[in-house]
């Protein structure tokens, strides 16, 4: 406990305790926990500075897989975004010849919806009326024309923000009535740490790793049921195509989902950030609000839903702008008048996010100047991505020791990963330990299993597959060395 | 409270209760106010649209000087910011003769830090490091060479997210032990807002607006006292130059507050948004930091102290790009790593934010080809802000009723306003309702000095100083005019 004695110190002056202490702060920060910029990644950059410093390693660079964060690998942006963007920071190039029409009539359009004709005031706090339009007519193609309300999109600081601006409404309650949210295990830590700093209840429901990632309704069930002694469960979040796991649900699944919603009364928030990211012949992705509405008027009028988007992912991976929408779906009228409000506090979103966001679902149409270049660089990249998800699993499951489900989406593969029994015993955490141990014998950053969660007993680790074809192989094959020196040696 | 029931609706279909309603939600959020995108600034957008469909009204246009966004209110962005803006954004421009080699130098530096040399990738959580140097070597200039350490330095979105993310570390407990935060009355909202989203307890203390708005020992010392007896007082919270009063704090004031925070062990937070917005003679911006280190190492080692910064506000008034920093002074390390790690789980600030950051802490040097341009861009909006606060404030205190100290910073006014008696007995908030009726009556949109807290029985309105001098001319008149016949009125 902190005390307010001051003491002498060595130079004669008075240094009193801290009024900020680990023991006087706020208890719910420290239970914060985000593997994805955690230990492993600290002692990465770490060796990145001792590498530029000269010290010798058995390797000459590090290579991470441990961040979706594509244009760091390599991944070109796409030109028009960027053409409209500059256009936007510096309107003056409206003027100069350069740039194609499209991209100027974009770059207009969004500038006169800005206040001043700037990217440099505030917009609206929901954001950028236009932005908001846009985004709800392609939420409608996407779903087969199912209608969108403008009014229930939010422009959001990234998808992260949006997620954690609707548990916030969410969460309330102590003791037994503490609100208890479902996520799935393996999940994004972005929801464990949300749920920690909120006091919420992390209810884990757990993917079926032998029937790839799937979601089980049993497990469902019965995760519900055991946490209803305890908390007062009212979200699931479902994240698809998922994060670490890599699988894109089908259609049966996420229609067992929301029957199981409605009939739990179970508020849904379904993290699409990788709709786009679809790679496995047979899998497509199907919105949670297009199955909503198929399912008829006593679940799509029911049903309460939020849906979160961004820039970071897909053939974008504009992560640094952090733009993002969510829609909301049934939401009460006097919750979305208390969401509208909790938004103005912050009072705006970035504006070239949102700028960005726009581009990406009000992209070049066929005929536009920039439409071929556009769909030519949108194509290669997937394509790329599609190659690297199938290299990474073929490559992995050439490994005794390692079974890799099929990337079939996203940007990840999360393989299982069987350790010896002595380093089980060894380590305290054995994922950890084998990724450190990755980390410093090869210079491959990897996130452990644990940092997600998964069933006691078994052990993973999530790499990205957005290395550089070349690299990613490198990656694999030292992987793979590194597995099977390492099984020999804790056999 | 919240049933299960389900019932029938005119078509047949099941129509459940919400999951989330306004009684299930988070009642935390339900306290927050934000009275500068309140129900006046909505009524303003509603005004415009009808004005926009043809109603008629007794005026043509909205004016709105509710909220410090600069550009909106055609403030014109500095070239240079721009120009290295652009070509961060598309790199392609490095290659055209069109921008200086000042601006391109600037964008090369920024790419090379940035993941695959893209702003679209993410960040270091902290921010970029070399941002983050030249923010402290900026700071050490500022501050006549009291060292900075770029580890101090936090980038964020927008001052307000550094202001939340440190209130957040600091508030925790339950009953007589939960964390107070002392503000200043009147205050900014984000403050009243982040404590009641937080559940901690807000301790007001009132500024003296008999001696311009300037803070008053005594009445720092008998707030905390009566705070002392129901919770636990942890920290301090001043805004200078201030918000939403326009004063600038003395030397010895400042000197002050640290004694006091020193003595009764208190943590502070300097809102120093508005540190380059300083207009009144014989008045100057002394950053907190700087104070502190000049009153020696007792203090120096030991006040614990954040400061916060914006590109938001002053001369570049860039609001939409959401960049800030914080610096952190003497914090206990384990809180700090604590720190570190809760800013990773939201991955980094918005790059192109980051980017701006740096260009206001690293602006063209006498010898570069933007030098000159930038200063006198720079130097005109000052003057001209300038120039707008004394019309003000000379112009309403010509107005009988209303009584307006100095705006001797930042970019607002806070006039005392006499209502008659007749108004505040027929109106619950009457200040709203004369802010109301002024909105409807002339189209001027101010905020009600209710949204900012002030001493019982006063009212006041916020007037932003940035409307172009000539609307603002118009605005002043019809202020003076509006009332006057609101007091013949109501008397």
């Amino acid at each position: 406990k902190a005390t307010s004695t001051s003491k002498m110190t060595e130079n004669g002056v008075f240094s009193r305790d801290k009024v900020l202490t680990i023991d006087t702060m706020n208890p719910t920060v420290k239970n914060v926990e985000y593997a994805v910029r955690g230990p492993i990644v600290q002692r990465a950059m770490q060796i990145e500075k001792e590498l530029r410093e000269g010290v010798k390693k058995p390797f000459t660079e590090v290579i991470k897989a441990n961040i979706g964060d594509a244009h760091a690998m390599g991944q070109q942006p796409i030109t028009f975004f960027r053409q409209v963007l500059a256009l936007c920071s510096y309107p003056e190039l409206l003027n100069e010849n350069m740039f194609p029409e499209d991209a100027k009539n974009r770059a207009r359009r969004i500038l006169q919806a800005c206040g001043g004709g700037s990217v440099g005031a505030y917009s609206a706090s929901q954001g950028i009326d236009c932005v908001r339009q846009d985004v709800a007519r392609y939420i409608e193609r996407r779903d087969g024309g199912v209608p969108c309300d403008p009014d229930n999109v939010y422009l959001t600081t990234g998808a992260s923000d949006g997620i954690v601006t609707m548990l916030k409404l969410l969460v309330c309650g102590e003791g037994a009535s503490r609100t208890g949210v479902m996520i799935s295990i393996p999940q994004y830590p972005l929801y464990s740490a949300a749920l920690a700093e909120l006091g919420a209840v992390q209810i884990n429901y757990y993917l079926n790793e032998e029937k790839c990632w799937s979601m089980d309704l049993s497990e469902l069930e019965s995760s519900l049921a055991e946490a209803r002694k305890h908390c007062n469960p009212k979200a699931l979040c479902i994240i698809n195509p998922g994060n670490p796991t890599g699988q894109v649900q089908s259609r049966q699944c996420i229609e067992d989902v929301i029957r199981f919603a409605a009939k739990e009364r179970l508020f849904l928030m379904a993290d699409e950030v990788y709709q786009d990211n679809v790679y496995a012949e047979g899998c497509q992705f199907h919105s949670f609000k297009k199955v909503l509405f198929e399912l008829g008027p006593e679940y799509s009028d029911n049903v309460e839903l939020a849906s979160f988007h961004s820039t970071s992912k897909c053939y974008m991976g504009e992560c640094g702008f952090r733009g993002g929408y969510m829609e909301v779906i049934n939401m009460d009228a006097e919750v979305q008048a208390q969401l509208s409000k909790l938004v103005s506090v912050r009072l705006c979103p970035p504006v070239p996010g949102q700028a960005l966001m726009d581009l990406v679902v009000n992209s070049p149409q066929p005929g536009e100047p920039s439409h071929i270049t556009f769909m030519k660089e949108r194509t290669a990249t997937l394509s790329l991505l599609a190659e690297k998800a199938k290299l990474t699993e073929q490559i992995l499951n050439t490994v005794p020791g390692i079974t890799c489900n099929p990337v079939q989406g996203a940007m990840y593969s999360f393989p299982n990963i069987s350790l010896p029994e002595k380093s089980i015993k060894e380590a305290k955490a054995p994922d950890m330990f084998y990724c450190m141990k990755l980390l410093e014998e090869t210079g491959i950053c990897l996130v452990p299993g644990s940092g997600f969660g998964q069933k006691d007993g078994t052990y993973h680790f999530r790499m990205t597959i957005l290395p550089p074809t070349d690299k990613l192989k490198i990656l694999l094959a030292k992987v793979k060395e590194f597995h099977q020196k390492f099984t020999q040696q804790y056999s």
